[in-house]
C-alpha cells in the first residue's frame, strides 16, 4: 500500500528573543536557575510588530512551497491549527491563502480550507485529518498543507509568563512522503478538564499544578489506548519520542512516567529489578496513598539508573533542543520536538532511516494522542534544508522595556501599533499591514 | 465497498421563538413583508436563559444516542463545528462529552474530540472529516458523533438582526448508514473574502451586498470544481438540493444561478429556448456589462418558466420549510435543510430511497462545498423518529421586551444572568449551571 505522511516541514520563529536568564530573571528579581534548570528554558521567541500568526504561517508555508517546487495548484487542502485566532468566524487559513496568492500566479480557490482548535493538540489533529483525507481517496492527486501557528502569550506577571513563545510549523502531507510515514495506529486519552482555558479572553487562565497532573493522566490513558489498538510499546523500539513541550521540565516528568509504564512486565523491568527492585503493584499496598508514595520513590530511583539515563539522553533529550531556545509554541510544539530530535540525529551521524518514532501530543482541556511514525528515506535532505539555526541566531535580543512594549502590541486589548517601532527590518516576507474597514487584518509581501 | 455516511440525525432548537411579523416588525416599525416575503423568514429560534451552544449540542446528541441505543463506548470521535465558541482554547466537544458523561456509566476518554471553525461551512467540514476517518480505517469499529451548534446573534439594530437563530444538529457517521451515504465526490470554491467576519468580537461585521455576491461566486466555483471531478450535474438527477440557508431569499437566488449554470448546453436549455431563448454567451456581447444585463434578464425569464417553477417546488422549496420557522443556525443550517427536504418527501409519500441529493454548503470568509449523497434504505424511519415539529410547537413565544433581555443574556459583554428569569421550565435536559472558579461554564442534567 502507498504510504502517507509528512513529506516536508518548515519552521518559522518570531524574529525577537527574550533571554530568560539575562533579561527576564533580573527584571523579576528571580534566580535564573528557576527558568533554565526548573523549566529547562533559556530563551523565548516573540513576533516583531509586523509579525503575527498569519505572517509566521504564510512565511513558513512559502519557504516550504518554494523548496519543494510547489504552486497553489498542487495543494488541495489548507488546515491551520491555532489557539491564538483573532476572529471568531473567518479561519486563519483564508488569510494565509490570501498572502500566498500575492506571490503565485495561480490561486487556492479549489482548496478546502479549515481551522481546528483544541489547545496545543490541534496541530496533530490537523495532520490526522490530512492523512485521513488522502487515505479516503479524496485528494485528487493533491497534497495537504498543514500549519500549526501560535503566539503563546500569558498575562503579564502570570506564572506562565516564562514559558511564552511564538512560531509556526508548516507541513506538506502527501503520498510517498520524504520525511516521516504515518499509520492508522493512534491512542487517545481525553477528558473534560478545567486545567487551562481562555473563556472569552486572549490570555489563559491556568491551574498550573492541575495542568501537570492532567497532562500525565491523559498521556497514560493514551498509552493504554494505543496498547489496546495492538501496538507494542517496548521502550527500546523507538529511536525518538517527541512530546508536546510546554517547557522541557514537563517532558522530563512525562518521560519517566511513560518509561515506567511501558517497562512493566518486560525484560527491562526484570533487568532493572536487581538494582532498584520491581515496580510497586497496587495490590501490595493497603492504601492508595502508600502505593503512590512507593511509585514516586521507584520512579526517582528509575530515573537515576544508567539504563534510564542512556535512554533519556538518546530518545528524549535531543527533542528538547529547539524548545529550550524558543519557548512554547502551543500547536507547533510537538512538531518542533520531532524536528529537534531528527536534527540532532543528523548532526551526530545517527542514521534513522526506517526507525520508529513515538509522537506524544497533548492539548489542555484535555487530550493526549500518541502515535507511531516511521522515518522515511529522504529525512536527511529535509532536515538539511531547514534554516532554523540561522533564524534563531538572527533574532533581535530584546531588553525588558522592549519586551513590555512588544507584549502590549500583541495584546488584543492594547494593540495600538501606531507608535511602536519595529525592531527588525522585514525582507522577502509577508508582513502585517494594518486593519481594513471591517476590522480585518491586512497583509502584504515585502520584497 | 462498504458505504459510509450519516446513520442518524437529530435537531435541537432553542426553546424560545421571536415572531418576525407579529413581534419584531411592529417594534422596528417595518412592514412584516420585509421579513416574510423579502427574507422568507417567519420566526427565529432563541435559547432560553439556561440554554447555550453546549446544552443544545448535548441535548441533541443525547436524544440521538438514546434513540440509536448507543453508549459512549460506541463513539470514537466527537467533532463540534461552531462559530459561537466562548473559549479560545478549550473545544466545545469537551463540554459536550462532560455533559453526556453525567448520564452514562461509561465515558468518552478514548474518543478523539475536536472543534472546527469556518463560519457556516464547518458543520459539513466536520462531516467530511468523520467520513475520511472511517474510510482511512482509523475508527476501530466505532462511530463518529458530529455536531453543528450555534447561537447566531447580531448586534441589536444590525440589518442581520432579522436572520438570527439558534439550534444544534447532531449526526452519527458510520459504515452502512441508515440515513444518507456520502461519497468521495466534492467540489470546492474558496477565496480569501471580507464579507462577514468577527474580529475579536462576538457579533459579526457584515457587508451584506458583498456577502450575497460572494455566496453566489463561491457556489459557481464549487459547481465547476465538482464537474472537473467528473460529476455530471444535470438538474433532473437530484431529488433535493439542500443549500446553506442564511435566509430563504438567498437560496432563491442561488438556485436560479445553479439551475442556469448546469442547464447550459443540455437538453433543458434547448427545450426552454423555444420559450425564453438560449442562454446569453459572453462572446455575443461587446461589454461585460451588456452580458451581465442579458444574463439577469434571462434568469428572470427562466425562473418564470413552468419547468423551473416545477423543479424549484420539488427540489428546493421543501428544504426551506424548517428554516422559515427557526432562522439561521449557521453551521447547522444546511443540515436542517436536508432534514426539511426529506421530511417533506415523507409527508408527501415521495419515496426517495436510492435518490441523489446535491448538498450545497457555504461559509463566509469564504468557501462553498457541493457534494452528492445517496438516500439510504432507512431514511423514512430516521425522519419519523424526529420530534422537530413538537419542539417547534412547544417554543415559548417571546414579547419584544423579553427578546431584548434574552439578547443581553446571550451577549458575552452583558451576560449577567443573575436577575433574568427563565421563560420555560427545563425537564430531562442539560442546562447551563453558572461559572466555575476559572471562568469555565458549568452544566448539569435536570431530571
Amino acid at each position: 500500500m502507498t504510504t502517507v505522511g509528512i513529506d516536508a516541514i518548515e519552521i518559522r520563529t518570531g524574529k525577537l528573543q527574550l533571554d530568560l536568564a539575562e533579561t527576564f530573571a533580573p527584571a523579576q528579581d528571580e534566580d535564573p536557575g528557576k527558568y533554565t534548570k526548573g523549566l529547562g528554558l533559556h530563551v523565548s521567541s516573540f513576533p516583531d510588530v509586523y509579525e503575527d500568526i498569519v505572517t509566521m504561517a504564510a512565511n513558513a508555508a512559502h519557504r516550504l512551497m518554494e523548496r519543494k517546487g510547489l504552486t497553489p495548484d498542487d495543494i488541495g487542502r489548507i488546515d491551520v491549527a491555532t489557539e491564538s485566532a483573532f476572529d471568531n468566524s473567518k479561519p486563519v487559513s483564508t488569510y494565509v491563502a490570501g498572502c500566498l496568492e500575492q506571490v503565485y500566479d495561480d490561486d487556492f480557490h479549489h482548496a478546502n480550507k479549515g481551522e481546528r482548535k483544541f489547545a496545543c493538540i490541534a496541530g496533530t489533529q490537523s495532520l490526522d485529518d490530512a492523512y485521513n483525507w488522502i487515505r479516503a481517496g479524496r485528494n485528487r492527486g493533491r497534497k495537504a498543507l498543514v500549519i500549526a501557528t501560535d503566539t503563546a502569550l500569558y498575562a503579564r506577571d502570570d506564572p506562565g509568563e516564562a514559558t511564552q513563545g511564538a512560531g509556526a510549523v508548516a507541513m506538506i502531507v502527501d503520498e510517498n512522503p520524504d520525511f516521516v510515514e504515518l499509520s492508522t495506529d493512534q491512542g487517545f486519552g481525553s477528558a473534560d478538564e478545567t486545567d487551562f482555558l481562555k473563556p472569552n479572553q486572549q490570555f489563559p487562565s491556568v491551574d498550573g499544578k492541575r495542568s501537570m497532573k492532567v497532562y500525565l493522566a491523559r498521556m497514560r490513558e493514551a498509552m493504554e489506548d494505543l496498547e489496546r489498538a495492538g501496538v507494542d510499546l517496548h521502550p527500546d523500539d523507538f529511536a525518538l519520542i517527541p512530546f508536546h513541550t510546554p517547557f522541557p521540565g514537563m517532558v522530563r516528568k512525562a518521560a519517566a512516567l511513560g518509561y515506567r509504564h511501558v517497562c512493566r512486565d518486560t525484560d527491562v523491568e526484570l533487568t532493572l529489578a536487581e538494582e532498584i527492585g520491581r515496580q510497586p503493584r497496587r495490590e501490595e499496598f493497603k492504601t492508595q496513598e502508600q502505593f503512590f508514595d512507593a511509585i514516586e520513590e521507584y520512579t526517582d530511583a528509575l530515573t537515576e539508573t544508567e539504563r534510564y539515563e542512556d535512554w533519556y539522553a538518546d530518545t528524549i533529550e535531543p527533542t528538547l533542543e529547539i524548545a529550550r531556545e524558543v519557548g512554547n509554541w502551543y500547536t507547533g510544539s510537538v512538531h518542533v520536538a520531532r524536528v529537534a530530535g531528527l536534527k540532532h540525529a543528523l548532526e551526530h551521524d545517527r542514521d534513522l532511516t526506517g526507525a520508529q518514532l513515538l509522537v506524544a501530543s497533548y492539548g489542555s482541556g484535555a487530550q493526549a494522542e500518541i502515535h507511531a511514525e516511521t522515518v522515511a528515506d529522504g529525512w536527511k535532505a529535509e532536515i538539511e534544508a531547514l534554516n532554523v539555526d540561522d533564524q534563531l541566531d538572527r533574532r533581535y535580543d530584546i531588553s525588558f522595556a522592549e519586551y513590555e512594549r512588544i507584549h502590549d502590541v500583541h495584546n488584543h486589548d492594547t494593540d495600538d501599533y501606531a507608535d511602536v517601532e519595529e525592531l527588525t527590518t522585514p525582507s522577502e516576507e509577508f508582513v502585517f499591514d494594518g486593519w481594513g474597514r471591517m476590522g480585518e487584518r491586512k497583509y502584504r509581501y515585502v520584497r
